[in-house]
């Protein structure tokens, strides 16, 4: 429970609220690389923070992010040529460039010095791992790109999607950190199974998960932000454990189910009533074969069918996510909902468009989403005492989750030390591994 | 007219409204037993005065009304699963009983007593004429079931729908008791008769509601409500009498077309801006016919057609309840729109979501409908007072419309006595009579 | 720039607004004849500063405007019988004749003088030029109709059609006024030219736009409100003069393209957020063309096609605009937007519902928009303290745009004096001229 106080210094995100500003420190996935797939093509509106912005690539393939409308009589550059390095307004032919510059303006005369002086808000963009990251906060601040693994593998090792979800980006951020709820939502996940191969159906995880509902957390906090492991009884004398980071400030790392690749997430407000979900999988040792990549692109495992030209999804609140109660009463799937993505949007957006902390009931397995609320709230406080924000940087992004079984008694700081952080060149040395068993 | 103020007071049925808490005095029709038609069925969400519910049958058959938010994460129960004796929440697993207690809680460990702590609101529901009611007032002060005719016959004698009316409940009311009205909007009802057979075209009924479109309202405000008897001239020396009760807190009574079956109605607040508008068709006397019944099925007399899976109706306030402009025109119907059901719906939604009665010209037509809202008010502002509502006795409700030719000059409490209470035994003994002929 | 409160001042048109009672003191376009086709057909909702009103002609071919809602219980009166000069709301059969007398009240007894004392709200209309004109302010003050050129001519003559614009009737004023523009948003405007025919592009006009994109204004003040020289470079010594009038309160004239039929709007504001955007094209000398005429009924030129039965364009802010990005990329069209009235549409509906004036950055190129919202809030303000608006008398309003190309240093005003009046006659004597070439 958080006081309605809390709740609101939590979730609001706008340029004027504190934790907007917290967010403003960071880098910040923007859009897929691939939305811009050609210099001078057509842009894209994002909106991030409650900012409403365009996105666009330029004649030399660089990428600009500026505001969505033209200074001169606000309208929108979304419907602007996109021609010779800049945005060109279709009203009055005023463009500009990625910096946000004006750098034409033939409706003045030519002798007028109007143009130099007009500039609108811009910010920064860089292409690392097939995302266009941007930076909103203030310039003398700007870090290095976060250096998380999925953003390092080569393209070929990876598969990447967004799509809009209708609630807070924090009530997402607290799912992906919810260990205690893959016993139930996403069990026996409709044959789909995790990271949309067979092996979460084959392996003994989900025996452990399904015997044991009730893991034990144990938090621990670090510089990043903070590592999550659930252990839950796995054969006598031994533990099931999953571990989880959680980085600041919105990114969540999926335990792997043993050969499938690697999953992760990052959870970016949108406005405060919606989120982009971003969803990754990767495998740090090995390009991901034609196979897999066409059934990640289907919508399978965390990625979603979307409604085509748009971010919405085809499973959404308004066709109660396709639901099928025929399978949900049978027990052939736990929820009767398609997908993990699905399943998730389901309690996600159903506990409103912000979430009420006010009014709760938490129990022990709560330990984590209790302690990312105090650890964001934290540098919130902080930040408006002055104090710099935790996890700027960029090595500090570079771990890794894991799953494992280990001797009770072993702490999994101590059992899982080289598993929860990058192996340096695993994914350059592109070794072979036994192929993941594709659904 | 009516003030602002008690227009408020009239309208507003919330938690925290005093008319809300005069509505929750009395039991209330909350869904047909039919739309939960198997024990561990899918839940149905429920809205009333304000209130986001779900109702669900369970292994026993029970039916409980619950809170749709599981009380843990806040998460809609709509999804949950129905099994076992509870509703369960599918995000981590939390399972609630008919009477809201939580009866598991498997994210916990086993002996956790949390579970015992965590109840959430219910209320509680009783079956009784293929309806599910419930009270959601003060447990120390519920009453008895109300003793409607139509919900003491036989299933086989009655046939019952819903549906959601864009509109405040008090206006639906007033179209219930405003015996005027059908003069005009349900004249010549484009061949489809009232009650959904041609008893109505064929009848003498209609000649007097054509000639004598001005009626003459008297009022005798009774312990359940009001006594409405419109007379209208009928062969000279008599007069034609349609005699309507409003019984507290929301239902009407149809005066009879001849052998056409009874009529009557309940209007339920969804929200403020809502109303479920419950529609009823019985015959005291034996069961309804199968041909009967296919008729009412097709949303024919006072039913409507709905959108499959939802309670909208096919004709609504977006597609202008499909008014046909040329039959209007040509006469051959008079609105133009087809069915008592959806003229009823265009008066009352254009009426505005919630009818501002500051700004009325009232008629001596509208007598009915200003006893009406002073019965209310005045019992609003009575329980304000701490004095008791009226028609809590259940056998108050046990009351009889009619319509009937008496002299002039012969009251109609006393010349139709023994036509407004319902006859001991009337529905038990199944006795024969002229069936209706259904169009 | 505005301030905020002056861009208040010039947006807010409802009853209670200073701008909305100096409109009340015009003539206003409600309808076009047509949409009324014939005595006691449908009637017409029409939406005016802000107020539900409902047209409707009745059985003598006279048209009424009242109050959409029966005074009674609020009923809309669009579902109402339109019968024997009359409109009868469906509910109790009250009837109002065209003035809003209330002229039969049948639920009343007969000898009620009730009906009398019940009148509704109800502005006199006058059709002139295939327009139904209502005038909305104080009786005693009513002008003349004004003698708009285009209402002037025969019905042959003329082409009309209006639609719903999704934002405030000023910043599609400013649209009309901003002769800067047309060298960008409508260059090469997809092959449909200016006014539906083929002038445009074969004439000298386009490249004189497109060589010299940096007009110079010079405006002159004038009694009905002013009128704009758009001033470019054409063939040495020479230049390219387009002038257009601003009509107070919301008329604008198109500069012809040679031969092209004339062009108007009119900026009505439906509410504060929707405007109804009138197109006009006119031919003052000769009756249109079956085929010219063919043409503009497809929605080409500066008219749009609509959703059947609505207002509404089929391309529109929801699909933006149908915008074709190859089109646009290669050049074959400016902005990839199809016809110059989508094209208008796109930047004005993008500025938001209402434009926000306080944070633009104006050029010399807006001179034309700076005088017009000064002489806007000039007569608003003066009617606060008492002076009478401008462009009352109905002979100001017969003014007429020009194009054609003026030796440098003659003053517009002479050199295009004959051209900037209506001519005696000339859409009395349809004297033969050369038939514009219809794409």
């Amino acid at each position: 429970m958080l006081s309605r106080e809390d709740n609101e210094l939590l979730t609001r995100t706008g340029p004027d609220a504190p934790m907007g500003q917290l967010l403003r420190r960071y880098w910040i996935p923007a859009l897929i690389s691939d939305e811009l797939p050609r210099p001078d093509c057509t842009p894209v509106k994002v909106k991030l923070l409650g900012e409403e912005l365009l996105a666009f690539r330029n004649t030399n393939g660089d990428v600009g992010l500026v505001d969505e409308f033209c200074p001169h009589r606000k309208v929108s550059l979304y419907f602007g040529r996109n021609e010779e390095c800049g945005i060109r307004c279709v009203y009055h032919g005023w463009k500009f460039d990625v910096s946000g510059q004006c750098v034409d303006m033939p409706s003045e005369p030519p002798e007028s010095s109007f143009k130099e002086k007009v500039k609108i808000k811009s910010y920064p963009c860089r292409e690392r791992g097939g995302v266009v990251w941007t930076y909103m906060g203030p310039p003398e601040l700007m870090p290095e790109l976060p250096e998380l693994e999925w953003a390092l593998v080569p393209d070929s090792h990876r598969y990447t999607s967004r799509r809009i979800q209708e609630c807070n980006y924090f009530q997402a951020i607290e799912g992906g950190l919810d260990s205690s709820h893959i016993s139930f939502l996403h069990r026996n996940a409709g044959g789909q199974g995790f990271m949309g191969t067979k092996a979460f159906d084959k392996s003994q995880a989900p025996s452990y998960l399904t015997q044991d509902t009730a893991p034990k957390f144990e938090i621990e906090k670090v510089d990043y932000g903070m590592m999550v492991g659930a252990k839950r009884n796995a054969d006598p004398g031994n533990l099931y454990w999953r571990i989880t980071q959680f980085v600041m400030p919105f990114y969540t790392m999926i335990p792997p189910f043993e050969h499938s690749p690697r999953g992760a997430h990052a959870w970016v407000p949108m406005d405060d009533e919606h989120v982009y979900t971003w969803n990754i999988n990767w495998n740090p040792l090995r390009a991901l074969t034609d196979e897999e990549r066409d059934i990640l692109k289907q919508g399978r495992g965390i990625h979603m069918e979307l409604i085509p030209g748009t971010l919405r999804t085809v499973q959404n609140k308004d066709n109660d996510y396709l639901i099928d109660r025929e399978a949900q009463a049978s027990g052939k799937s736990f929820t009767g909902i398609k997908g993990i993505g699905a399943q998730d949007s389901a309690v996600q957006e159903t506990q409103g468009a912000i979430a009420d902390r006010s009014v709760e009931r938490l129990g022990t397995s709560d330990a984590a989403i209790i302690a990312a609320r105090r650890i964001m709230l934290n540098a919130v406080k902080n930040l408006q005492q002055g104090i710099a924000p935790p996890a700027i940087d960029a090595k500090s992004h570079n771990v890794r989750s894991a799953s494992l079984i280990l001797p009770e008694g072993v702490a999994f700081q101590i059992g899982a030390k080289e598993k929860l952080v990058t192996q340096p060149g695993d994914f350059i040395d592109v070794e072979s591994t036994e192929q993941s068993d594709v659904v």
